[in-house]
Order: C-alpha cells, then structure tokens, then sequence
C-alpha cells in the first residue's frame, strides 16, 4: 500500500514547532530558550523500479519536486504531475523542496508506490529508510495532520458577579466555541483549571478572546486551543453575544487498554484521575501540561511511556516523542537544557524497548543514540568519567529547595542508568564493541559513585560532593540507585532506613519523583509503605476534588495557596500535569504485580500485592494481549492472554504460566490451578 | 543607530533559499542534490541594558516574541509590543520564533537599540555576536530584502512567423511585463539567449507564461524573473493581447570602481562584455549564470570574488556568499558536493581576507573555516594527506574529456592551496597553534604531491596516481601549482615547455580554467602568450557577437551548435556566467599589474605590461582608494590615490611609490618623477 514518506524524524520536527509554538499564557507567547528543530527543506527520495512496460505516474508532493532517473538530467513532469518512466530497472530520484512544510512524497502507480522500502537523503551521501506512518490518504498529506474532536459541553454554569461560571466537570482540553453568536464585538472567556483562576480576570493564567462579528447567529470557535476547566465570561459591556458555550474537545485516539478495580474506593478514584490526566497530556507528543507548558520534557515524557505501557500502549506517540526530543545533530546543548533529561532519554528509550521489543525503532535511533552519548554526552565528563555541569546546564532535579552545587550523586546515578540502558540497546542491535565500551564506562562510573558518594557510616548515598554538604542526603541519587539495581543486598537494607522510611529526609513534593521513590518501594518490598504514599499523597489531591493530578502537592498547603507556582504566580501550577499519573505503574507493575523482565513481555513476572486490599482485579496490556489478574481474598486468577512465559511469585512460590494459560491460585491453601485459556471468555 | 538584527548567517540561508529555489526551466522547478540550509526558528537575542530610568520600548521582530529580563518569568508585552524594563542594569533577552522567515529583531528607543553589540543564541548556550547589514528601516525588515527593479525596453522587434521576436539589445535580467495588456489568456513569452533559442518554442530552455484577464488595458507582470536577451511571442490565436512588452530589470546596485581603456578595440570590448557579465551575475550572491542555473557554486564564486575586486569591489556580496555556501555543522559533503569547491572555499576566504583586509569577517568566519577543515575534510585523508574521494564525490574539473579516476594531482594541489589560505587566516586571527598545525599539514602534502605526481623525466605534474594513466598530463595542476608557488624556477621552467606552451596538453575550453591558465601566464611572465589567448578566446566569442561571456567557448564548433550542452540540449548552456568575465582579473592585476601583497593593498605591486598595447589607461579600487595606472606608449603614471604602499615593478627596476603620490616614468629615459597627488584631479 502506498504510503507518504519523509526524512525520517523531519514529520516530528515539523509536528513539534507547531506543538511547542502553542503555549500562550495572557497576551504572551512562550517560547522555549532551547534549540528547536526544523525539518530538512531539501530532501531526496530514491528507489530502484522495475517496470514491465513504459509507464505514467503521477507524483503527489507537499513541495516542488524533481525527478531524475538513473540519474540522468531532470524528467519533464506535466502540468497534472505526471512524469514519464521507461521500461525496465531503473533508479528514480525525486527531489521535494519546501522551506515552509514537511516535504512528503506519493506515489501509487501499479508499479511504483512509495512505502517505507524507499530511501531519503538530505545531502545525497548519507541514505536512510524514510519515514512514514499511517498516512496512505493521496488527499491526506502529513502536513495536514491534526488530532480529531468531538463537541461537548459543560454540565453546569451559574451567574457569579454579573457573569457566568461554566464548569466542564473535569478538566478537559480543546478549542472553545460559542454557538449562535451574533453582533460585533470581543468575547472574553477566562479559563481556569480551578474555579478560583476562572473567577480571578486579573491573574488567570490563560484566556481567549473571540472576535464576534455576525448579524445572524453564528458559532464562531476560538483560534487557539486550551486546557481548563472552568470558563467565566461576562458579555453585560459587550455588543456581541452567545447562546451558549461549547468545546471542541481535541483528543488523540487511544483506547484503554490497561485497567484496575478494587475494593478500596479512593484507589478506583485514584487510578481514573490518573488515567485522565495521562489521557489529557498524552497528544501529538507526551505533553507536560494541559494548561501550560504544553511543551515535552525529557524527565516528563520518559515516565509517561512506563505509564502508556500500563494504560493506552500506544507505541508511536512514544516513538514520536523520542524523536523529537533527540533531535539532529550536532547537540548543543541537554534536552531542554536539562542534565537529567538527557539521562532520561537514554532510559526512556530503553524502557520503550523492554515493553514493545520494537527492535526496528532501536535500530533507526541507535545512531543517534550513540553519537548522543559520544559526541555530547561523553564530550563532558571529568576523568571519573562523571557528567560535569557547563555553564548553561539547567541542574533541575525537582521543585525543591535543595542545592544542586558541586557534583550530585543524583546525576552522576543517572548517568550510570543512561550508559547501562544504551549498552543493552547497543547488544539488541548486535554492535556488541560499542555495548562493550559502554559496559567500561559504566563499570567506571558506578565504581566512582560509591568512592565519591557513599557514606559506609550514614549508609547511603550523600547529595553532593562539596564537603561543605557531607551530610546532606535526599532521596533521589538514593532510590534511582535502588531502581537502576546498583545497591548489592546490605547497602539497600541500610538505604530503607537512611534514606527511605527516615522521615528526617525531606520529603518530595512533586508527583515527578513521588513515583520513582514508590518504584524503589515496590523494588525492596515496601508495599505497604507504598500504598500508604499512594492514599496519603494522590488521595490527599482526591480529597481536594481534583479531577486531573497536580504538578506539585505539598498537603500543607490550603485553599487557593494550591495554585501558586513559579515566581509567585498566582496560578502557576498545572493541575493536569502528565507526572502526576504515576498510580498507573504503581497499580500495573506493583499491586498487579505484572512486569516485562524480556523484551516485549517475552517473559515476564507476576507478583501482585495481595496483603493491602481486599479484592482487586485489573489487567496489563502487552505487545500481543494482555494478562489479566483478579483477587477475591481468596483466589487470585491469573491469565497470561498472550505468547509470553510468565512468572508468577508469592512469597517462596514460584510458578511458571505458559502462554494463552490460566493460572487460579487458592491463597489459603497455597495451591495452583493451570488450564488453557482457549474457549475462556475474559471480562475485567 | 538602529540596526535589524539576526542570527548571523541565517540571513544568507534565508535569501539562499529564495534564490536557490527560483531555478526554472520550461515546466520544471530544478531543485540542487545538496543540503540546502534552513535558518534557526527560534533565536534568542541579548544585551545588557543600562536604564536611567523605567522605560517602555517597542519590540520590532519578524516572528513571536518573549520578553525576559534578568532571566525572570516572561515579561508581560501589551498589544502594541511594548515592554516595560525597570531602571537600573538589566540582562535584556527577547526570544524571536519563526519557522516560516528570517526572525530578526529591532528596537529603537532611547536607551535600548538593536546594534551589532548584541549576543544571539540558538540554543542557550553559544553565543555569538548578531548578524546585521544596512537594515536600520523599522519598517523594512531582512525578510522584505529585494533587488530594486527599474522599467527597460526592447531595443526592436520584428516579426518572424506570425509572432513577433523583441531583442533587448544585450543579455538581461527581470520580470517581464506587459504593458496594457486586456483580455482573458495565457500570454507564453519563450526566452533565449540567442535569437535561435527564442524562435525554437519547443526546445528554449526558459519561457515565461503570463495569465490576462482584464477587461481595461493593464500592466500584467511575469511572477518569476529570468535572464535572456530576447522574446518570441505568438498571440494570434490568443484571447488576450498587449500593447508592449518591457522588463523590470533587476540589479544589485554596484559602483564601477575599476576600468580599463586602451588602444586595442578588440579588448575593450572584452573588458565591457566582462563587465556586463559580472554584473549581471552579482545579486543576492554571486551566481554562475542568469538563465541557469542560478546557483551559487564554490567554484564559480571563488573566481567571481577575484573579479569583483577589480571591478565592483563590494565586499558584502562576497560576505553572503561565503556565508550561504559554507552552510551549517555538520557538513555532510563537500560545497555542491565537488570537492574542488570545497578547497576554492578556503582560498576564497584567503583572497577576500588579502583584497579587503576584513579581519572582522576572518574572525567571524575561522570557528567555522576550521571545523570544515578539521571535522569534514582532515576526516577524509589518507596516510600521504591526500584528499580521498569518496562514493558521493563530484570530482569536477572542467567541462573536460578527462579522467577522474585515482588521486588527481589537482584535487591534491588544491587542497594544498586551502591548507596554506586556513594556516594564513589563522595567523590573522592570532591563531598560531591552529596555523602551525595546518602548515604541518601542508607541508607533509606538497611533498607527497611531488613524490607522487613530478614526473622528472616529463618536467611536470601528471595527471593522475593510476599507472595505466601514468602519461597523462593536463594543465590544471600545473597550473594551480604555479599560482600557489609550489614549484621551484627549474621546475617552472621546465612546466612551461612541457605543458604550459605544450600544443599537445589538450587545452581548455571553459573560461573558468582559462582565467587559471592566464594568470599562470602572468605568474611566470608570459604576457605576450596570455595577451594572444585573451584576444583568441574571449575575442572569438565577440567575434560571434556575444553581449555576455559563456560558459564554454569552443571555436571549433560553429552557429547553433555553440549554444548546446549537457546530454544534448539543445540550448542547454548558459551564454551570460560569472566565470565568462575573467578578463577583468587579467586586464587589473596582468596589464595594468596591480596586485596586493598585504592585505587591503597597505602594500601593494605595480607591474604593467608595457610591450603589448599602444596606450591604456585604468583604475584598480582599493579599500581606501583607488590605483590609476595610464601609458601613452612613452610615459606611464601610475597615481597611488589610497595610503598603501606600492611598489613599481619593470624589468630590474624597482621603486616604492608611497601613499597618495603619483609617479611618472619615462620609458625610453627610464627616468623616474614623483608628486604629491594633493590638489591632483584624476580622470580615468
């Protein structure tokens, strides 16, 4: 089937400026202070054709184009795009220029059609494989991708203050639209993500402005798209009008493909927020915010994957987003100019591989991800092979008061994480000297992490290097260095209490990281410590009516003081914010138990928690299923809806779950069911 | 003052792009198989303000904008694009994104202006000092950069079969229009160089289709510009008919600052068609010919710098062009993917550095003149230092029936040439590690050169390193050795009888090379040889009634076959290139004899040839003046109107003429006079 192609990468950058180009904030447009990247405006397509006959083809483009075959001078193409291809094997090249958009290219003759065999050039010495998606439309090139919507409405609205207050009921997405509009003059609609923000005209952190000029009732819909909640307008002043308010609510199609029920209502509560609010950011790309920034984040967008894979799996918004956030060569500078973020990529990337085995992407980014790591990353280390901060770096760890001078064992951790995932992911590609190199490096690092970093008298790992801060310990180089497996068994014994029960360790305040440390949690066994974070931390924002998590929470706060963020803006935070999800992993990999331990579930583990919750039942989604695990207090019923092995664990028990098998296992009685899932009707 | 300011070579990647792509031939848009460079989408611009008191200024820019002041959250900009900046000293940086144009920024107000002391970054972290030129019109951005146009005629017409052919009397350039033109058609002007290509619709290798429809007389313009000398036109069968055809002729204005006149008709008419030439090829940047391809190549404009200096001397078109072709990091193949270009890049550079004496442009341009070197062609040397060719290499010569198989000694010599102008530019910069490096470099491939290339028993530089070729011998090398002074007396001795003046060393047949081969002549003081080739070359060409210099000259061909080239078109070459007009060089640096030998001629030689012409008079323009040279067949003056020193040159004879002094020397009596060119009136 004929498919539009483009330099691979190219339909990202050009997707990502109209993206990132989006965030407005009042009368301003925010623009990142980080390189963003254009699409090549030259590109060249190359195929060898065998053709039977002297053929006619018509070449669909979005940009001028030339042709040449085998090379020879340019082909005359017709006023209907039609170019001439004699009989016989040939080598067709054709150009497509466009400074403005992708360039793209059709073709779907009887025996040429571009698909993704073609190659792309934008040098004409170095050829890829082009890229290419679902665009199989003649009429539908990829510059003219846009999301779908659907129209909604509110579900309430009032009269506050000579205006009206229209709530959506949730916090939703999209372009607002006022339905039979009639006179001239300026609508005003003040957006809020809380009801507060909507009302307060002055400091609400968005709004729009639609321009009604209609003598007949008309819709007219706002130019710009928003994230809220709430809307206020007040029309008394105005000569135009409305007959009422409408969204067209904008959404990336993607089906739920993970789920989780139980007996504990908050935790329902908490896994359908946390689907929400995944659902809300998860886009073009995975987006940070609904509200603001609108933009990706490396640290952001590697956790939405893990979330993606126990919730919508969906491979290519991932795929998009690695992409885009890697970007061309040469590297400038981090990934929005954060240390960690780079770091995350790596991680990310791997992570991607791990849940999908898409063994087919690692080898389209594998050179990236090394010239990445060499020529950038690699280019900045000290001679303990530790990450160094330049001038520009944005040393972020999370939203919280603590230093980020000297060299921090946060970062110098992720490194080491960063160079083991781009070692495996080298080994999945078969270049086994690079993995080698890698394995060096990282067997370098790790080595000088615990010379440089551990405390043998604290038990963990200490913050930074600046004596001036040799007791100053937090949580993060600490539990990355549980999740990255870098502790042998002592050193996490003496960590669970340094560090991660000792209530004398600042606590983390951002969903962000919240839910690595609950990883480190599930990782040593810390269910109940966990489940008690999830109820206390996620529940204490449920308690606050949220309807999407937060960016930040720090349940000393009250009111309105929830809003704040960033230089005192009053309604800074982002109350839909893709880090706050996190439940979904935790309630996928550590309450159901179930996570890869091979590529694409190939094998896999199954260890639910059955000691925090009286009956639950849920399922993960895999590349070819999906497992399904259900608890009624009694029996678990585990089903491995899929070709991968399982391994199902319980204490001392360890059972082996073959694929497309049922596994029931009578709690009490310790005992195992097995039988063929064939002719089973699964319901979750 | 007020200056539009950018990132500095996005301007020429801008214009580039707009030039580059106005390639059109009958229905085809050509479009080149090499990168073409997108300008950054998002710049950010910094000062450091210093505020007498709080203020509110006016952002100008071409593209969104943000506002941050000392690093804070965004700074609130009214509808006006007016930001308020707080008294005090202030970090000033304002974001400009735009993917679709040049973004550029301006502001003038009292105490904040838009200078080239602003920083400009494309990803936070280098910095750079901005790009500016003479855009200090708030109204009139970089993006609206566009060649005046003035109004030209016909200079007759005549009918020819049924149609009408209209000859604007020489080569142009422009929009073509129709004045009062009424009806409703398509208006097809079919173009040529020659009468022949006019007059053939199917075979021309331009035309213009005009689209009428008025039903009142009106001006009707051609969208696209294209370079001919004459129209053909058939409206017969036409809806729509004009009164009179005209041109927007489009030019760059330039300034005349060299001249030449003498007794020999034959050459000034080879000056004055010279002259026509460069000029109609110097635009936006300098192109290598206005029917096609109107490109800019590495080699043309190498070449077309050199004349400009001995015509036009305008430096800010040199400035683009070396900009536009040295492109971004990473180069991923050489300049048009020739690898001479590459080299004629650094020598380029080297010659507008000696003829300008631009040490700003040379410290602007060396990061990147080294990492060409060093990143893309040291990255392709073998262990002699020789440059290797590489599967996606044009090995580009000459228009020339020769092989390009093995090393070719001129590839070699070239490079050696762009070793030795880096190592120079380095100097200049004050980079003197850099430069002993490159003269290691260069040292180590001017041995290998002869070790692999001097023929001892032939007395020459052959051709290629393959055995089967072993006597094969071409000019090129030869000669570019002996305009880079590799050879020693002996060995140039010996070179001019073996393949300078050698009738068996098949010669050149395009301009380009020829330029080359004269000013070997000159080198090695063969004007009489130089003077008969001039006369028989170029004046063979206006002996076939050129208005314009060509692409290739080959006397041997006769009437329309002058006019075809590449795989057989018809009308395929191009009769108006940049690298026709080399005589210009010729005329100022090897009869008039002024060359520098430091930069911007602060010293400079005057070595005219006194034995060829009766009498001539000229001018050569130097940064701070002028060097007017005249004979009259017994005396010769030379007035040094500029501060630089030069120094006469006649057989033994040797005198300094100091700055702004005239010298007179009495050729029979070999006596010599000088005054102070104070109070002198110099007429030329």
């Amino acid at each position: 089937m004929a498919h539009w192609i483009w330099y691979p990468g190219d339909f990202e950058f050009y997707l990502g400026l109209r993206v990132t180009s989006a965030r407005k904030e009042r009368e301003k447009q925010i623009i990142p202070d980080w390189k963003l990247e254009m699409f090549n405006c030259n590109v060249m397509f190359r195929s060898t054709v065998d053709l039977s006959a002297d053929t006619v083809v018509k070449i669909q483009s979005t940009g001028s184009v030339c042709v040449r075959i085998d090379y020879k001078w340019y082909s005359p193409i017709d006023k209907d795009n039609k170019v001439a291809l004699p009989k016989g094997r040939h080598i067709l090249v054709v150009n497509v220029y466009n400074p403005h958009q992708l360039p793209s290219l059709f073709i779907d003759s009887h025996e040429v059609i571009t698909n993704s065999s073609w190659k792309v050039s934008c040098d004409n010495v170095h050829w890829k494989s082009v890229g290419c998606w679902n665009f199989t439309d003649a009429a539908l090139p990829p510059t003219e991708y846009r999301l779908p919507t659907r129209l909604i409405f509110p579900i309430e609205s009032e009269s506050v203050n000579g205006g009206t207050l229209y709530d959506f009921g949730t916090e939703t997405f999209g372009y607002l639209s006022l339905a039979d509009a009639v006179g001239e003059g300026m609508i005003i609609l003040y957006l809020g993500e809380s009801r507060s923000e909507a009302l307060d005209k002055e400091h609400c952190l968005t709004y729009e402005k639609i321009n009604v000029n209609s003598k007949i009732p008309a819709e007219v819909t706002a130019e710009h798209s928003a994230g809220f909640r709430y809307v206020y307008c007040e029309i008394a002043e105005c000569e135009a009008s409305f007959e009422s308010l409408q969204l067209y609510y904008e959404y990336l199609p993607l089906e739920n493909k993970g789920g989780f029920c139980c007996s504990d209502t908050m935790l329902n509560k908490i896994y359908e927020i946390s689907l929400r609010t995944l659902r809300l950011t998860t886009r073009e790309f995975f987006i940070d915010g609904v509200k603001r920034d609108r933009w990706v984040w490396g640290g952001d967008s590697a956790q939405s994957y893990l979330l993606n894979f126990y919730s919508f799996f969906d491979n290519e918004v991932c795929k998009r987003t690695i992409r885009f956030l890697r970007g061309k060569n040469p590297v400038l500078n981090h990934i929005n100019t954060i240390q960690s973020y780079t770091m995350f990529w790596f991680v990310g990337l791997y992570d991607y591989y791990l849940y999908t085995g898409d063994k087919n992407f690692i080898i389209e980014m594998l050179p990236d991800a090394k010239s990445f790591m060499d020529n950038f990353c690699l280019k900045r280390t000290d001679e303990r092979g530790f990450l160094v901060t330049m001038p520009a770096d944005w040393v972020f760890v999370d939203w919280s008061d603590i230093t980020v001078n000297g060299f921090l064992s946060f970062t110098q951790v992720l490194f080491a994480g960063a160079l083991k995932c781009l070692e495996n992911l080298c080994e999945v590609a078969g270049d086994s000297v690079a993995a080698e190199r890698y394995d060096a490096l990282y067997t370098n690092i790790v080595q000088n992490i615990f010379k440089t970093f551990w405390n043998e008298s604290m038990g963990c790992l200490i913050h930074t290097d600046l004596p001036k801060y040799d007791h100053c310990v937090t949580r993060y180089s600490n539990m990355f260095a549980v999740i990255f497996g870098l502790f042998d068994r002592d050193q996490q014994t003496r960590v669970i209490h340094s560090v991660l029960l000792n209530l004398n360790v600042p606590s983390i305040t951002t969903p962000y990281m919240k839910l690595y440390e609950l990883m480190a949690f599930g990782e040593l066994g810390l269910h109940k410590e966990m489940h008690e974070f999830v109820q206390s931390y996620w529940g204490g924002m449920v308690n606050l009516d949220c309807t999407t998590f937060w960016e930040t929470y720090e349940p000393e706060k009250s009111g309105d003081e929830h809003y704040a963020m960033y230089e005192g803006l009053r309604y800074g935070k982002s109350l839909c914010h893709s880090w706050g999800a996190g439940p979904l992993l935790i309630f996928g990999k550590y309450y159901l138990g179930v996570s890869p331990t091979a590529p694409a579930y190939s094998r896999f583990t199954v260890k639910p928690e059955l000691n925090l919750i009286e009956n639950f039942s849920g399922k993960v989604p895999v590349p070819d299923g999906e497992i399904r695990v259900a608890f009624d207090n009694k029996v678990l019923t585990v089903e491995n809806a899929s070709d991968g092995i399982g391994t199902f664990l319980q204490g001392d028990l360890r059972h082996e779950i073959a694929g497309q098998t049922k596994m029931v296992y009578d709690c009490k009685k310790g005992v195992i069911h097995s039988q063929d899932l064939i002719n089973e009707c699964s319901a979750v």
